[in-house]
């Protein structure tokens, strides 16, 4: 499994993986702020108060760290959608849950989700390969919430992909104004935005 | 004007316009490919086939060179913006157009695109003040095209501001997957995503 090993992770002590995690939480905001590229390794140090050495010892690469970073944001994406699926809740009921979590996702991990979506051409090899098919794996539940509501006539018969599509670039988009101590919490965008979405693929009575 | 002087260019001849047009749409390119921090000045002469002497006769910075690639697509978007507004049509109408040219341009300016949804944080002081402000007159068309639809009654009394950001991320997020020479034309995806929206806003019959 090629794939696998590209990001694994020795397991260690709770407390070295604890340390891990503060690190690519630390190191989401440095990249978030300058930019992947932008930041050296020193840079990296200094915002952990670590010397090169410790750093190593928890990450062996500036790009092992990006892919960390995408890694929380996708853990925590595809933890929710289980959630959903779990409710069994009709496919209407389902895509607006799925909204909620996703935007949970987006308002509390600003500076992963950010780095996430600005830097992930910088991932190489099977890092960019499992990052590729963890995006897919998502994808393919949003457009299996929406067929399943085709298929119980819930929804209208729209093109799945495509529509999964313009959900996704509604809700991810936010992430641009979308942030923790704003105006708006998840919950105030993700309600409208259901009941924009679920209208607008929804069989409307009597006009078709 | 401290804002128009930042990216002012001195007029010179026609000549000289479609050379720097074309470094711009060049440099675009590259921008896109391995990104604005990690593109230095030697590589966008060689991509441009200019010396640094040659360059600087066109560019005075590679910042400037970021901020005309932004005008390029914002002058673009505004144009289709001032088309639509031209034709008078219903709220419905003009949303359904705003569609249709926001996605012609992301279409025929993917890499100008990228870099511009990508790269906006690397401009600075005056530029990016410019880029805020052009960036937030054009969310102020579709908000007021949603305000009108409102007013009628063609649409519900939804949040204009917030769904004006749902039609945003909606459209711009296809520049991630709508590619010249892709299976998809404009058209193909601006026609479903005008159907969910305005379905999806629209005052549905007896139902409120």
């Amino acid at each position: 499994m090629p794939q696998a090993q590209a990001n694994e992770v020795p397991r260690r002590s709770e407390k070295w993986q604890a340390r891990r995690e503060a690190i690519v939480d630390t190191s989401a905001r440095v990249f978030a702020q300058q930019g992947y590229h932008a930041t050296s390794l020193t840079e990296l140090c200094e915002a952990n108060g670590l010397g090169k050495g410790a750093l190593y010892h928890y990450i062996r690469s500036k790009e092992e760290l990006l892919a960390a970073i995408h890694d929380r944001v996708m853990d925590e994406v595809m933890t929710g959608a289980d959630r959903v699926a779990a409710t069994g809740g009709s496919p209407s009921e389902q895509l607006r849950l799925l909204g909620d979590e996703l935007l949970d996702v987006i308002h509390r991990y600003p500076d992963h989700v950010w780095v996430f979506l600005h830097e992930f051409p910088a991932l190489t090899g099977e890092r960019a390969e499992q990052f590729r098919a963890r995006r897919r794996e998502y994808e393919r539940r949003v457009e299996a919430v929406l067929r399943a509501g085709i298929e119980t006539g819930e929804f209208r018969d729209v093109d799945a992909r495509l529509t999964a599509l313009a959900w996704l670039g509604m809700h991810n988009y936010t992430y641009l104004w979308l942030k923790p101590g704003g105006r708006l919490s998840a919950r105030d965008v993700a309600r409208p935005f259901a009941d924009v979405f679920i209208r607008g693929i929804g069989r409307a009575q009597g006009t078709e």
